[in-house]
């Protein structure tokens, strides 16, 4: 393994990484630093194709020391699609989308899960909790039963009920809360100071961010270890936006890329954008977002722990921060289907919405390598379909 | 384009290629043919290692002459994952799953449809029509909506409710009829007679199998291009089945593969067990299933128009047919997302239990590799798992 210690953005301090871990003294999320030399001088890119086409091909740039650790359900190397039709359409000449739909449990969640599972079970925790509104419970509480780890989920009495199968199939103790996930997340805290539990919440342990890195490496490679122009991603916690520059700088100083990095947009929806405030603000940290609501559940989140870490990569890639109302979100959705065959999720198809925006204002230009990323399956979101589907006798004809 | 022509399997009558064809004169499906020599003469392994990890990889062993018709959205190159809880638990030492639920539209059927319909377009098919028990419409309404076809998707009234989303979502023509699926076969045979257009239920065209076969040249490659000693397929139409035992025979013709072949199971649900019935008697094509009823509708097929090439593909080499109980399937399902994380498919969970059941007898024994094939995510069978989880108030401590 080629850490070298873990390290916090906000006061620099840094820690040992053979330890459990939460967040730094100061509050912020610890970061992994890696000895990028040696990594470079391990490993070369075509070593890698030999490799199965998971996250794991990039395992000299993740935290695991001996591979017997790795819990891994085939998760990574998802598509990148060109979108050639949608494109034309909308005047883009070179439209792509990354797509996290194909991907154990139906959602990117499974990268940062894969790696903090796998780290969790290595440094010996054998009972982790997360409040979660739905998809991350659900990735986490899979690759949690392939560890033999014991999970506690607790989610949103509103959660999707697929959510609910899908973490209480695994065997994980669930459970819900007649509230939100903050208060999902206070039951969590008060039960991991009581029992000594690991607290798995968004970015309070260092690898999540790892495995979400990943989709930066894989774009990297896929574009032959070369960059689009511009990233556009759907920002709740962050943890990918994060992991995607983490990612592109790590490459940059393995000489595995350039100097050119890509413009990184921060896609948030109307009904809940602090980091879009912020931004527009040119403010290093956000509010926390009163109210916050949108059918896009997945980026609900008022007050993001790493929100001067996503600020810092989309300032630091002369980026940008924007917001969708849910109607343009459902609206993109359909098109997306109709013409790509794509059956997204909506915080996927907000960063389409986005990018179409973004074409007209004359930020994006027409023949720029446009990625958008989308972040899960649809099949994860029937109600955003709406049917009235005629039904026929056996005896009737078209 | 390797293509020479088509051939019936049953008469032997062969036909040129280049021409839009449903079934062979005497009724049974066409299959396709290659110039094996040329292609081994063409394409390297090696060469395959720089192809992005879809299935189009495999271009060569695949029937569209022009790229510029491939219609793809990422699929293929599942993960094979190895079982190592489950394993242990049973008693195996080297157990598999090829997961085809890490594909686009969650389930294998988006194989034959990716292929089907490239093939449809550079045919210049405009509009076609199938009957669908759910996820075959779902994968063939998004890759025509990819490809600019227009697809008439019926199924019955009591498919499950993610199908009818996902295939309305594309804007497809979709319809119930009050029946089932046999109902909906003869709606869209009158309507294919009537409008003129292409009838793309099961085997009644030849390059739906085409998209199947590559499951096995993504288990010879998986496997270092070897083969395990036991393939368990569930066995419904039996497309799979027949091409994945298709594929290897073409790799032993291109010398790229040596001359074991796996043992092909046949895995079907007690309910609906035509394929089993003809093999426990030793005759080569099945008769008429009264009565099917299963829980895992996707092989809910009483009589399959290539049953003669699956019991071929059993007999010849060396496999069986099993069938197994609903409620081994859920409790098969409930096992591995426990042990391994998966939540699959009932169809694929009736492997695992039909590997225990054959391993028990012997018929299987402990060191062999085994490889399990899940056709789909459990994320399309929300109602395979129970449900009833606490719920707690904001105060409440666990």
């Amino acid at each position: 393994m080629f850490v070298t210690h873990l390290e916090c953005p906000k006061c620099k301090k840094t820690y040992e990484s053979e330890q459990i871990i939460q967040l730094c003294e100061c509050g912020a999320p610890l970061i992994v630093r890696y000895d990028l030399k040696k990594v470079a001088a391990s490993v070369t890119k075509q070593d890698l194709l030999s490799r199965p086409a998971t996250l794991w091909r990039y395992k000299e740039l993740l935290p695991v020391r001996d591979e017997k650790n790795v819990v891994s359900l085939g998760e990574g190397m998802t598509p990148l699609c060109r979108m050639d039709r949608l494109g034309a359409k909308k005047g883009f000449k070179n439209l792509y989308m990354k797509d996290e739909g194909i991907i154990p449990t139906g959602t990117f969640k499974a990268r940062g899960a894969t790696v903090g599972v796998s780290r969790a079970k290595e440094l010996g925790i054998d009972t982790l909790a997360m409040p979660t509104n739905g998809n991350a419970g659900g990735s986490w509480a899979a690759y949690c039963a392939a560890a033999g780890i014991r999970s506690c989920i607790i989610m949103p009495q509103d959660a999707p009920d697929i959510n609910r199968r899908e973490v209480a199939i695994t065997g994980a103790d669930v459970y819900l809360v007649d509230g939100l996930i903050s208060d999902a997340g206070k039951i969590v805290a008060r039960a991991v100071q009581k029992y000594g539990w690991f607290d798995a919440s968004t970015l309070k342990e260092p690898y999540r961010i790892e495995g979400k890195k990943t989709m930066g490496l894989e774009l990297a490679e896929q574009f032959g270890w070369d960059v689009p122009d511009v990233i556009l991603y759907p920002t709740g916690g962050g943890v990918g936006i994060i992991g995607i520059y983490k990612a592109l700088r790590e490459l940059q100083e393995m000489g595995w890329i350039g100097e050119k990095m890509p413009r990184l947009v921060a896609v948030q929806a109307s009904g809940c954008a602090p980091i879009v405030k912020a931004w527009e603000e040119g403010r290093k940290e956000s509010d926390f977002w009163e109210g916050a609501h949108t059918l896009a559940f997945g980026i609900t989140v008022p007050k993001a722990l790493g929100d001067f870490l996503v600020l810092d990569a989309v300032y630091k890639t002369d980026g940008c921060a924007i917001s969708i109302d849910d109607d343009e979100v459902l609206a993109a959705q359909k098109e997306l289907a109709e013409l790509e065959g794509d059956f997204i999720c909506p915080e996927g198809a907000a960063t389409f919405a986005a990018a179409e925006k973004l074409l007209k204002k004359g930020w994006i230009r027409p023949e720029e390598k446009v990625v958008a990323l989308n972040t899960g399956t649809g099949l994860k979101y029937p109600d955003t379909v709406n049917v009235d589907i005629p039904v026929m006798a056996p005896s009737d004809d078209l």
